[in-house]
């Protein structure tokens, strides 16, 4: 059997949907629509319930509109075994509805320990709990330690996001420290790109071993954009964290190809919005706000 | 209320134990002893009841010998949400038992949601599902990406581990990186000295912001502990990844405090090691283990 790599998946969908937004889930209690609390809060069973409903509702309107979605495991876990009930139930229904799926969840381990966790997120079968097709990953511990996923992705056809330069105001303590002449980052990309190359089905395509590079730094991200030509880029910090469409399109190649870009709470909290104040439920605001940022994409590429 | 200090509380759990002993819990589907397979294990609920009993068999059996235990949760994940609620369960029956317990998951992530992964482990209430004395963090997002931790710490009496040095073959590969004349891992140590500092109750004593550094590498595990005087340490690759009780002593100071050292397989697989064969039940061979590895440690210490 011939498998397709997460690589080409997120081509064909990112091509098909005609953009690159990724929607993602991180519902926070604070700020669930008011029909989502009418049961009450009171356990960690009901704010999961609450969590898993309000998820699947956002799949439901954006599984037409975008190709992929970035539940944020933090959210989910932090609601304790119902937490996590609730974000593999939100991860199996968003595949089922066409999307592929991200699972934002940082992980990094050494050898078999490492390989569980790529057991774990990696892979839409039985053998994976929760069935994503790519999950993000930290590099600290070297990259003998991002081995067993890389492996993993190639056995299931699923890919990975590895952290190389985050959208936050202190990624530079590490990430920016230059040794042999090169930073920290830099270091990790070239490993991306080493990877990126080695599972791409040709020189032009993108491979399933992807970066994650935060908009709030334009120049580095078109730097990075250089560094790993074959490497999806997974560009959070969209809207909320400062990054707007003018920077993110540092990202992508003339076919509008090569990064995917992340909208969390600019898009599921968008009722909160007074732009949005028209909007005839929170569910509407959601289908507007993620057509506004599919448009801002569009006029920045062509602009 | 004065809330006392993870630090202060794992001297106390360490002095009264009269050794700094961390048993691993990382149960594997393929070693776990024959009369915990006796009820099949077909599904991931089976699974996750199979590693649930063992791990809380193995608490019976240590938690008079050790102060310590640190549940690996990966090995939890890799079975999904019915792992998740074994972990739970681990955890809180670890605790009942008067044990300290280290979530050795590794997280990290930036503001709110670095928040949530904290409430998620850290804290010995109901507010926090896992309940937990102390997490494992990974650095690369920059020390920001701490501060929520380190926050929750405080306001909760609980403990971090942030990843300095491992123990991996591979851990240089951005851990030795020189940039300014220290390496990254010193950099990161540097920054675990001052929350451990401002974390500890007198200089002379450890804080609640301790490091995990490796037994592989005992020149650097020395320096380490000279640059992180007030920092606990945590040391793992002690049997089955290559340290000696020789290196290990290197992190404590002169009256058997400042590093805890974790054994995993070496303990809780001991019934497959020939060493144990006179044994009368996997549970007395774990007992035989951690006896051995409590007198090593200590021989080595006193010699």
């Amino acid at each position: 059997m011939s498998l397709l790599g997460f690589g080409d998946r997120l081509s064909s969908a990112v091509h098909s949907h005609g953009n690159p937004v990724c929607v993602g889930l991180d519902p926070r209690l604070a700020q669930l629509p008011a029909s989502l609390r009418a049961n009450g809060l009171d356990s960690f069973a009901d704010q999961a319930l609450a969590f898993e409903r309000f998820c699947c509702e956002i799949i439901d309107i954006v599984c037409g509109m975008v190709p992929i979605v970035k539940p944020q495991s933090a959210f989910f876990e932090e609601l304790g075994p119902h937490g996590l009930m609730a974000l593999a139930k939100v991860c199996h229904y968003a595949a089922s509805k066409g999307l592929l799926v991200i699972m934002d969840a940082k992980r990094n381990d050494i050898g078999t320990t490492a390989a569980a966790y790529a057991n774990a997120y990696l892979g839409r079968s039985n053998a994976s709990p929760f069935g994503c097709d790519a999950l993000t990953v930290s590099p600290y511990l070297g990259t003998d330690s991002l081995e067993p996923f890389v492996s993993r992705c190639q056995s299931t056809g699923s890919g990975l996001f590895v952290l190389v330069k985050t959208s936050n105001l202190g990624s530079g303590f590490l990430q920016d420290c230059v040794a042999d002449g090169i930073t920290v980052s830099e270091r990790v990309a070239n490993y991306v790109q080493e990877q990126a190359l080695a599972t791409s089905s040709s020189q032009q395509s993108y491979g399933s071993i992807g970066a994650v590079v935060g908009a709030t730094y334009p120049e580095q991200l078109a730097e990075m954009r250089r560094i790993m030509p074959n490497a999806w880029l997974l560009i959070p910090g969209y809207g909320a964290q400062g990054g707007s469409a003018k920077e993110v399109v540092l990202g992508m190649d003339h076919e509008g190809l090569g990064a995917i870009v992340n909208s969390s709470r600019g898009i599921i909290f968008a009722y909160e919005n007074p732009k949005y104040a028209a909007a005839t439920s929170w569910q509407h605001s959601i289908e507007l706000a993620t057509n506004d940022m599919i448009e801002a994409l569009q006029a920045a590429r062509l602009g």
